[in-house]
């Protein structure tokens, strides 16, 4: 992909196409990547980050199109990165059913994409925080990140974002279970969608137990809120709750601390992804892991044998 | 704790104290932990290492004690793993419903252990390789890995065990929505749990129908077996069928080449595990996160500073 010089700045005035190239660019770790998120970075920071994640089948993609008309209703331009997870094993990722969005993707003031990146998680999370940056500068208001999550993998991609919803339904097994996967804990805000299903006031009275007896003193139990997506029911209501939030948060100084703490664990991710790139290319290690196979050397051994590959490959690299 | 001389002969002997103490030191990942494994290596190998994973509330634990009794009722001893994911919140971890796995436990023959590790996700799948070669080095005939499995966090546990066992049910959502998680391909066989549900059968064939076009061509889908896990019904059949694959692969080479591929994972993940513990000494690694969060530093700078770090840590270490 050949980027011009005016490249970024089309990202920056909110080009549709310019911002397709953009997050394609990221999403592949293209090495046009790190002076694009530069050229950019200094318009970073104003949108309003806001992550839907929780099991399948809750009705995620259904809240996520709901609270995006909302916001284009209130004037507010939105981004939407929906996030498959990557296949570990064939590399690829089935396409989401976003059909219902496609609607919603024909307003010039909405930008909906699927991220699917081939390889690690970490890259996954990494390219999910870029498409957010490039979302933010290019001048959003808010960006909704749907996620997959059930397990600690997924708390990674809530570093992409100020707010977490986690979207819960009476149908995705019991409350106990689902604070079991750890989900809970990721949740700035809970949502039980589907609420007109049978059992939804049981959940909520559950997961106020498990709530009050899980969450340490000084931590305050996330606000519960009910909707039916599928209908708008509670949306509304939801989404002035999570706005306000934000607002709080903003002026009480918690946001720029979660905004920091997201860029400690990005950084950091990106670091760890870089030594495993740096690993990757190491064909010693192979020898390392045949003779711990084989018996010859302790896997104690073995570790510090490849830390001294990955040493002598970070002296090669600052000389 | 105070082990003495004789502690690994303890664990290999069997000994239920020794082993709970074993098992307790690798899941602190306490000083002591490299010379017991180191101990038990030469006699670590033998056991068949079976992973269940599944959603939460397909019933993997009825299955896992129906699949522990038949072991049982054929004379082979049983080690048993329960993982429950970590929270990277609290770090704590609820304790999960064992308590039909109570009366199983009584017997001698076999041994059940829930784990429950603090920190990363890495460190739980680390711990569980080592209680699994414990169990193994133990005497047990067969190892059960129990994990909550819907991310690719989870897959890193399935790096523990030979053979994978994805559990499903009619009511754990649609089966393209599982497959979006990326569950399916790591499975070495699939069960649908709770078959005597409606939707059983719907659910086979969809997921026949997903496995067949996800699937490159080289490699073969799993195959596929209902139980109902709460009447035993379909688990010998489920049983044999695994234990025929083991046996086949064993001959074959393929057993070989997965346990190989298994030490690789498990090296790297040792190897990023320590590079992380090494940067969370590093407090310099605060000040790169602050200039960042400044606009001091762009995010690809920072990386270098912190794999600079990174290296003078690595160059003391083996100086």
């Amino acid at each position: 992909m050949v980027i011009g010089p005016s490249f970024a700045d089309e990202v920056l005035s909110g080009d549709r196409r310019a911002l397709a190239r953009a997050i394609t660019l990221v999403e592949e770790a293209a090495p046009e990547r790190e002076a694009l998120l530069a050229a950019v970075a200094s318009r970073v920071g104003r949108a309003r980050r806001f992550g839907v994640t929780g099991p399948p089948g809750v009705g995620k993609s259904t809240l996520v199109g709901e609270l995006a008309t909302l916001l284009r209703k209130a004037g507010r331009t939105v981004g939407v990165v929906g996030v498959d997870p990557t296949s570990p094993y064939t590399g690829g990722a089935l396409l989401g059913d976003r059909i219902r969005m496609e609607r919603l993707g024909l307003d010039a003031g909405v930008f909906i994409r699927s991220m699917a990146t081939r390889g690690t998680l970490g890259g996954l999370s990494r390219a999910t925080c870029d498409a957010c940056d490039l979302l933010d500068a290019s001048g959003k208001d808010a960006v909704l990140v749907e996620s997959v999550g059930v397990g600690q993998s997924e708390v990674e991609v809530t570093h992409a974002v100020d707010l977490t919803l986690v979207v819960i339904s009476p149908e995705s097994g019991d409350s106990v279970q689902a604070m079991k996967a750890g989900l809970l804990e990721a949740a700035d805000v809970i949502v039980i969608n589907k609420a007109d299903r049978p059992g939804a006031e049981r959940m909520e009275a559950d997961l106020r137990d498990v709530l009050a007896l899980s969450r340490p003193a000084t931590r305050p139990a996330p606000p519960l809120y009910r909707t039916v997506a599928a209908t708008g029911q509670g949306v509304p209501e939801l989404l002035a709750a999570v706005d306000a939030k934000w607002e709080e948060w903003s002026s009480g100084g918690q946001l720029a601390e979660r905004r920091r703490s997201n860029l400690a664990s990005r950084l950091r991710s990106t670091v760890v992804a870089e030594v495993e790139r740096m690993l990757d290319e190491e064909a010693a290690e192979g020898k390392v892991v045949a003779a711990v196979h084989d018996g010859r050397t302790a896997l104690a051994e073995a570790v510090e044998e490849v830390l001294l590959l990955l040493k002598k490959k970070l002296e090669d690299r600052f000389c």
